[in-house]
């Protein structure tokens, strides 16, 4: 290994899926003004493959299914590793990193369970593991969190983290479709996988903000310290009826620091007023908002997925290992502690909800709901009612903010009262 | 010296002012986070002040009004220049780099001037030169453009780079209220300074804009280079007219790439869609929009100015030096080329325009008015009468993109025309 800054950096990219490829693509295309702008060359000697039947368009021999090669290969320095998912990936970056390679990584599932070891090996044999484009594809966060960021209190931080059901949401909200049509034609648009778990459900928004979290308190966020509730019950009418209240539905990931190390954090579809910034981030674009003791408010926001904005951040990171490899830096991973921080329930959460119910349609009904709002402590903000027939109406809350337990207790209440036929829907708002 | 990572890092700081004392206070309420984040204790041990008189919360011992003795103190292993302009701060950087100390600083107006050649003394040196705070106040800019993004070309950015006149430009629009008397509340208030040439007539935001192009063309683009045109000439009558055309008045710094390291950045007043994301950035706020080829569209905003954000952005420059210092690296300036960027003059823009006139109210005066245009290339998009009195209409005008040049002939051609009485104001357009 010399030491001029001209000699070239040689990289292994673990999958040539979407972001392998445009990784690929980018270096290709930018090679001329990356050489000037970082000085180092860069050369993808390996790629690692599952399938080698596929027809491709680089030599036959850059390719191999057998991923260990390109980890255990001396002559390669920093390992791409884009296949995602924890297995074989956590295995296949501690091993690159034990042999001593620097790691690019886009996996957020992998930095959200593994991250806090695997960072740590990294600092501890002077290596970099970086994972910008795990959250918000293109968009810095994760490396401004880490370092322009690092000497706030970071108190509030609300994303739109998710770029598949950001699409869905906002073609309900405009084309006053129901989320099983929208969702239909995203997977047959191939803007959604086949089984959608995974974004609709918020695994993914949950592993992203576990990242985020965890880099911005310090400590380790366990995805179980993450409350989770996915959109597939969110439907056109509240849409429509939260569109006459002046909210849109967006589908957020929340952290509220409570105390010194201690914050509550969730996922879920939310009501945010139509004046807030993260109400007009739509399509595939993903945001983050973010408060901080000194600097204040903060968003950033753009392509937060796609081939070429992911590979933009997977580039990003490749080029400050390069700058550092040249520079014959000791690298510069920033782990988070090991140990947990510390989560609050759900049932501790203060929020205001949209409520909606079908009601019986006959006299005193609405005082014996309003005794039951009382009785749990949840007081009214605005209400909207219907008749749906003879005898039911439809009635729409939105409520003060309460404690999130109350507010259930008054949903079993509200079951019991023998006047609700249905507790419809309850969303929370952020106000 | 000692390479332990607990040894502490010691700070001298030139300038005790709004930005000085808010970086000062982050590091003291901060400062067992910071230390647990970054492993390192930071020391403020020096102050340098232009007057000593002023009474101050802090031993006098540790403020000097010599700022040369903070920049040769060899116990003192970085300096933040927090002094502002150029003279001396330029002299006192070079002489800190020169005695090997790390330099992070807030001065755009420095790092637009002189930020080449110092930032190449930095690295050549092994150092650090952080500027941050530069830009844009507490929102992070200036590294993840030279990190984040680095592998992208970018093609275009636009910026609403200064607080102030964002504030007046927000404050008309809102209260219906003249330039000269917002400006007038403003310095009352001590949001525009007594002579507030720099801000309103672009001179901060020129800066900003030399700054940001520079790194994300990695060529120097000096002052000389953008044009620039203030807001003293935005009156609320245009304000109104271009509400009802459906844009807002924004202050905008721009940069077009036009061809391989050529460019054309501009500074001006501009109509923006009131649906354009930088069009709802209101008040104190700034934002950067940017278009890279891989990364697509970004937004980045928050507060651009003040004592806590730009402190944020300072004491995060600043825990990377510390960072770097325990890691045993090589310091990580990241220099743009000395030589300098090719731009294009005005004259060669494409650009829609919005115009207006106060004209003669006889016949055929429209017909003479719509040859000019005809003859000039221009094309009309949109067109507003008024009858001002028995002898004089106003009309407003938006037009086509169209050569910039061909627009400036076509107003000589309309005073010449003899049915233009005045030409009160153009104002280019984002379409």
């Amino acid at each position: 290994m010399t030491s001029t800054l001209t000699r070239t950096v040689r990289v292994g990219i673990l999958g040539f899926g979407t972001v392998g490829s445009g990784a690929y693509r980018m270096l290709q295309d930018n090679r001329d003004a990356i050489l000037r702008r970082v000085g180092v060359p860069f050369e993808v000697t390996k790629i690692g493959i599952r399938d080698t039947a596929k027809p491709r368009q680089l030599p036959a021999e850059m390719f191999t299914t057998d991923l260990t090669s390109i980890v255990d290969d001396p002559a390669i320095e920093v390992v791409l590793e884009l296949i995602g998912g924890v297995d074989p990936a956590a295995e296949l970056v501690e091993r690159a990193l034990r042999n001593g390679k620097h790691v690019v990584t886009a996996n957020k599932e992998l930095i959200a369970k593994h991250g806090a070891r695997l960072i740590s090996l990294a600092k501890s044999k002077g290596l970099d593991l970086h994972y910008e484009a795990a959250v918000g594809g293109g968009i810095p966060l994760v490396q401004p969190l880490k370092h322009q960021l690092a000497g706030n209190d970071v108190l509030k931080m609300m994303g739109i983290l998710n770029g598949t059901t950001n699409y869905i949401l906002t073609k309900m909200q405009r084309e006053g479709a129901d989320f099983a049509d929208v969702l239909a034609e995203a997977q047959a648009k191939g803007y959604a996988e086949a089984d959608p778990t995974n974004d609709v459900d918020g695994f993914d928004t949950m592993y992203k903000i576990s990242v985020l979290a965890s880099i911005a308190f310090h400590k380790h966020l366990p995805v179980e310290g993450v409350y989770r509730e996915g959109i597939r019950g969110v439907s056109l009418l509240d849409m429509q009826y939260a569109d006459a209240l002046g909210y849109t539905i967006k589908f957020l990931a929340i952290v509220d620091a409570i105390a010194e190390d201690t914050i509550l954090a969730r996922v879920h579809p939310t009501l945010i007023p139509k004046t807030h910034p993260l109400a007009s981030v739509n399509d595939v674009y993903n945001a983050l908002y973010l408060h901080g003791d000194f600097v204040g408010d903060l968003m950033f926001s753009g392509r937060g997925a796609g081939s070429d904005p992911t590979a933009s951040a997977v580039v990003g990171d490749l080029l400050d290992v390069g700058r550092n490899i040249a520079g014959g830096g000791s690298g510069s991973a920033i782990p988070f502690d090991e140990e947990p921080l510390k989560t609050c329930p759900i049932d501790d959460l203060r929020t205001a909800f949209y409520l909606r119910l079908v009601v019986q349609d006959r006299p005193k009904v609405l005082g014996i709901i309003a005794t039951e709002f009382g009785e749990h402590d949840v007081s009214l903000a605005a209400m909207e009612m219907k008749t749906l027939d003879e005898s039911r109406g439809e009635i729409v809350f939105l409520t003060h903010p309460c404690l999130e337990k109350n507010f259930r207790e008054l949903l079993v209440g509200l079951k019991q009262s023998g006047v609700v036929e249905e507790v419809c829907s309850s969303i929370r708002v952020v106000s």
